[in-house]
């Protein structure tokens, strides 16, 4: 019934538009007319070797010739296409697992096989941005139940890579975030490898802050590692710092997190899922998540604290993974550097013992690897603590931190932004109350994390006495526009560090 | 701080991104440097007249010279552009309405300022596409309170244009929807029209659909009417049958319905909020709401249908407008044509009085349109039925109807479509269930409401005795691949029309 059409010659047309693959058809082309395609269309796109769900966008120019179908950069690279190669266009197949999301979006509680379906469909490409969209939106705030987030943290690990280790204990850690220069994976990670144990760390680029652990490595070592490249510096070091999305493990999470950042929205059960799927296929067995807890962190009580490290742990033990969580203080941002390449620098000082080191950032990173080291060897509670102390005094923590970015390609030295902006005390007082949030906010405006050298270095903590004139933070930017629309925002909400009337000094 | 950036020269590309304002960019280009904008960045984007917020695409090939931004269709027409134009790029102002977005999502109420704004957001183009996704969702099922629903009803109204007709009786009506082939609309309006009253209908193309009242009145006429078109036609008809968002009653819910197509959901609270919104716009102060119930309509059940109609009088008190719901039978197509031109057939031949008409079109129309007699007339119940009835045998609603074609533009004839399909009874008996939601499926695969000729034509109802090889329905196509795909479906889903065995002929 249906008569074969001729294929389309494939055109490179140079549009990047981001993860979802885009197709472009000349309005005027038989194939829209035969196959009823629009603008917006989702087209199953063919070649002998390949096929994907794309995105149609029309043509109404000589942009393409009659005959042409271009390709966006991403589309262009799933399908492995050479200029010429014969493409075939036709309908997809309904995306059968669209219905258990609407089912969801309605409140309905998904099977394992559903979110399987769900996620498989996710990671070959089926859903486009508005459907993923749809996704986060349905399953954020409290509406995945334990089950639905175990079986979805499974269907995650089983979407991608696994890693097999061989042996009894593969340690890792988490941190849940929202707390403005909490770089401390780097520092655990050596601290626990010149320990002797197995860290095979891979971490997320930042979803909603300034930057994450990938980012900030970026800036001092290649973290885009493939399997094998992984499983290699480990074998040699015990240790390593990879980007999670290069080796593919949990590569759903990665679809996710591009739109979760767009939309701006971190849920609870994604957070949970997205986590424990990374850290099972990269083969832990013992994971302590550090979850700060602030007015202005991403958990701003003790009591949700502890219902997200009850659900942490609930989840974990039914996929049998052993989880130890730490709450922590939340309250002020940790180290001085926010940004990728300014945290990069505190944890140079602190693996380095140098004098002038941001002493809290040394201090919470010893306590998450302490408290390892405590799980691992069933110490005493606070022995492993000194134990990661002495390690990092020794040096050999920051032998270890060089033999792995070695092992990964080399050590490399952070860049330095070129624009600057310091914010000055207007007045004499004491330190009350740090906006991690709006802190955050100002770090991204400067261009953080996508810009690796923006981002705000803090000269001021909690507590301290300020003098008038003194500096607050410095805004780093690596565009003058950026810069700029930062300031805006500073200026603007005057309120991210608050002083109040202290002591004269006498 | 802020160097002033040399304006860049409007090229259009002639790029048909649909709704989605788009800008392309060399990767090279010293604004992205400067600014940090990188693919898929919400951009600011100014001439010397006009601004709006574009999402970015990046050019990594020759498509644009240095110095040139590309604009998809949608961008060119709303910045009412000339080739070479002058345009600036900057970064849009955080849109403070998304932290209310988000806050729905973690299951916040929102209040009626926080609804306007996000609102007149949308209208202003200030929302992605995976924005209006994530708000769809956030409001889907029966997250949104009466007092949202009633908000968000006001603050949509606001967005846009509205009628004061002066009048004290203006009437309009409404098809909850979710039953094919229910096309009542153009002859109410023509029944009530000649009966003197004032029926300025506006109407929605299709959501989820095969087909909308505007999707087949534009078969048989022009409908695309500005406000003071159609004020001209009410005037000088009484009635009119007008595509909403030409006269852009309620502008941000056509812009909403584009996302809700795409995810195919249809939520109750912006279904309240869309039919009220655009009634109350149009001006009217009554309407009649018919509700068809039935296990494969759009509401399921006599129970949930009641919640329903409880709901939209609830919301339509608070806002001054009456409103009277019927309950009507949802359990089979009305008519036999499902999708565009032919349910305009199935229209042509009630007004006309042919012989062959389906009497159940008939029935259901006259059946709201003495609804409408009874409240405006405060008659004894039923006795707006006969009216109506008499209206329609008279001929006087067939000259209604052509004096509103012809006063919109002129009466056409609906396209007949080119490729067909029938299918055939593989068994003798009774049909016991006719699945709507399948029958839609088959009659948008078929290409229904973009192709205005493309449906399905169905041959049987409820109860009717069936012999072998009688044809049950016939697919119509305006292409053969969307007829394949629909026969594909129709095959897979031989339930669509339930055969039980029956009585054989004696």
């Amino acid at each position: 019934m249906s008569e074969p059409m001729a294929p389309l010659s494939a055109c490179r047309l140079g549009l990047d538009t981001h993860q979802e693959p885009t197709i472009y058809l000349r309005h005027d082309s038989p194939v829209c007319r035969s196959e009823g395609f629009s603008a917006l269309s989702r087209v199953m796109v063919r070649t002998e070797r390949k096929h994907l769900i794309a995105t149609l966008n029309m043509v109404t120019s000589n942009l393409l010739m009659p005959g042409e179908i271009g390709f966006s950069e991403s589309a262009w690279k799933r399908m492995e296409l050479r200029e010429g190669n014969s493409v075939w266009l036709s309908h997809p197949k309904p995306v059968q697992s669209l219905s258990y999301l609407r089912a969801k979006v309605f409140g309905s509680e998904l099977s394992q096989e559903q979110l399987r379906e769900i996620i498989d469909d996710i990671v070959a490409g089926r859903y486009a941005d508005v459907h993923l969209a749809a996704f986060i939106t349905a399953c954020a705030s409290d509406k995945l139940s334990i089950r639905e987030i175990t079986d979805l943290t499974r269907a995650m690990v089983d979407s991608g890579s696994q890693i097999e280790w061989g042996l009894p204990q593969v340690v890792d850690k988490h941190c849940v975030g929202g707390l403005p220069g909490n770089r401390t994976t780097p520092i655990i990670v050596s601290i626990l490898a010149a320990a002797g144990l197995t860290m095979p760390k891979t971490s997320s680029r930042a979803i909603t802050s300034p930057a994450g652990t990938a980012d900030t490595m970026e800036t001092l070592t290649n973290v885009s590692l493939s399997l094998e490249q992984m499983r290699s510096v480990v074998e040699q070091e015990g240790g390593c710092l990879a980007w999670g999305g290069s080796v593919r493990l949990s590569p759903s999470d990665d679809l996710l997190i591009q739109v979760e950042r767009a939309l701006d929205i971190d849920s609870e059960g994604q957070l949970i899922a997205s986590v424990l799927s990374k850290k099972i296929a990269a083969g832990a067995t013992h994971v302590v998540i550090d979850i700060p807890v602030g007015e202005t962190a991403k958990v701003r009580s003790q009591e949700s604290a502890q219902a997200l490290a009850d659900n942490f742990k609930a989840v974990a033990s039914t996929l049998g993974l052993t989880v130890h969580t730490l709450l922590t203080d939340g309250s002020q941002p940790i180290g001085r550097g926010i940004g990728p390449a300014l945290e990069a620098r505190d944890i140079l000082s602190v693996l380095q013992n140098k004098k002038d080191m941001p002493t809290d950032l040394r201090q919470r990173a010893a306590e998450v690897a302490g408290a390892m080291l405590d799980l691992i060897n069933d110490l005493p509670e606070g022995e492993g603590y000194k134990q990661a102390l002495r390690i990092l005094e020794s040096g050999a923590a920051w032998e270890k931190f060089q033999a792995i970015c070695k092992a990964q390609g080399g050590l490399k030295t952070p860049p330095i932004a070129p624009y600057r902006y310091e914010l000055i005390a207007q007045k004499t007082g004491i330190v009350d109350q740090i906006n991690n949030r709006k802190l955050a906010k100002v770090a991204k405006l400067a261009g953080a994390p996508a810009d690796l050298a923006a981002g705000v270095d803090m000269h001021c903590k909690l507590g301290d006495k300020i003098d008038l004139n003194q500096p607050l933070l410095t805004i780093h930017a690596e565009s003058s526009g950026e810069l700029s629309y930062a300031v805006d925002y500073l200026e603007d909400h005057s309120d991210i560090i608050h002083i109040i009337a202290g002591r004269e000094p006498s």
